[in-house]
């Protein structure tokens, strides 16, 4: 029976992948893969049956159960069956349901680790999320405002964090921004709102906490990951975006990016 | 001038390095790494001087002001400059410093993320550090015991975090331990001790936080990174750890790593 690999893509550049993710794509026999995986890192997977499986904010989704079953049987057919996650695959990709389905079922799982869209977001950026005498913690979350599913935990996280970064939280950033400020967090806090890290096409907005919670809804593009990224390590980039935008000019990225 | 890259060479096996950090080692004219660096990734550069600049933990340590200056002249003297930390660059490496310093010179900088080591460790552990209705919060952060830097952030944004992997932190594990349960942790919270996550000598411990807490020192290995993972998303691991030293069989690890 095949062996199952479960891989991180990384925050979306091609060349931001791993070695071992891209030696393992070229020996696919078929890849189950998320939906906002690019073309290019697809495209390396030349041999593979390619199965869009993604789960995307309720569009077009397939029920774990099902992934896990189509996991399952691919297992049974194939050598080299991967299952392709956008940034890590143990963060926010519910990874631990996949593996314990496989195992259970007696099939081999090997994880691939990956490159997080917050390492992806903070490097095109040239923002460091520690800072010596700044910040010392950083936390990745997923909010949830007005659900049941343990409201104030996240919060607190957020909250006592020096740096914080939000996946999945695009659709409810106003709430968000809102209910942090309602908890105490100073309403002038460092926002960078990154659409595709790493993506050709990657987009950075900075703002405060507070304008961000009198923004109307936010509309970003949903074919590219979002992320929330906030505190005081990002005061330096705003004030320069702020300036920028004055300006007129283009804000200087420190990365070049595919270079 | 030159254009200094600052990589994040990722956790530590050589095949966990990105495409693109695996492309401009090749082209490297000079390569100043840190400390635990394993070997096989030095020698992807072929044509670099490598010029080791590491910090560790005191030991034969190269101050920051002097590592910086380094860079600078480099980017004088040669056209690919690489600043190789190791896990990434922009968590707890003082990358900041070196990005500042660099852009007060007018020196371009780029800088490449990498595969940090907790999700290197999670992937070997084949436990996800997210979790649905278990873990929606994982904090990174360096914890000092009874020093003057803000004493009491590390342990609130540890303590709110469902999820949390403390970095450079092994020195004062059992000081830790007993910090986190003075502040109300459960003693049976279950910890993940790894050191030298992904690399082929790596070695993993699952206790509780209450057992790390009346440990003696721990003693460990001070050439492979150590981090410490805590959460009920070890739980599991945490069991069949026991009952695997109960009936002296070696722990069945979910990743084969290199294969």
């Amino acid at each position: 029976m095949a062996k199952v690999y479960l891989i991180g893509a990384g925050p979306g550049a091609a060349d931001l992948l791993t070695l071992r993710a891209a030696r393992l794509l070229a020996r696919a026999d078929v890849v189950l893969h998320d939906a906002l995986i690019p073309p290019p890192i697809l495209a390396l997977a030349t041999r593979a049956t390619l199965v869009p499986v993604g789960k995307r904010c309720g569009v077009r989704s397939t029920a774990q159960h099902f992934i896990n079953k189509r996991l399952i049987d691919a297992a049974r057919c194939y050598d080299v069956v991967i299952r392709l996650k956008g940034g890590d695959p143990m963060l926010f990709g519910r990874a631990q349901e996949e593996i314990d389905a496989l195992v259970k079922a007696d099939v081999e799982v090997e994880v691939v680790p990956g490159v997080t869209a917050a390492l992806g977001a903070s490097a095109e950026l040239g923002v460091s999320l520690t800072r010596r005498a700044l910040s010392r913690s950083v936390v990745f979350a997923t909010p949830r405002v007005g659900q049941n599913d343990a409201p104030s935990r996240w919060i607190e996280s957020v909250f006592a964090a020096d740096t914080a970064v939000l996946y999945m939280a695009w659709g409810q950033a106003p709430e968000i921004a809102r209910a942090l400020i309602e908890k105490g967090k100073a309403a002038n806090t460092p926002v960078a709102i990154v659409e595709g890290a790493s993506w050709e096409s990657q987009t950075s907005n900075l703002l405060t906490l507070g304008r961000l919670a009198v923004s109307a809804r936010v509309v970003l593009d949903p074919e590219r990951p979002t992320i929330m990224c906030i505190g005081e390590v990002f005061r330096e980039a705003l004030e320069n975006f702020s300036r920028a935008q004055f300006s007129g000019k283009t804000v200087r990225r420190c990365s070049a990016g595919n270079q």
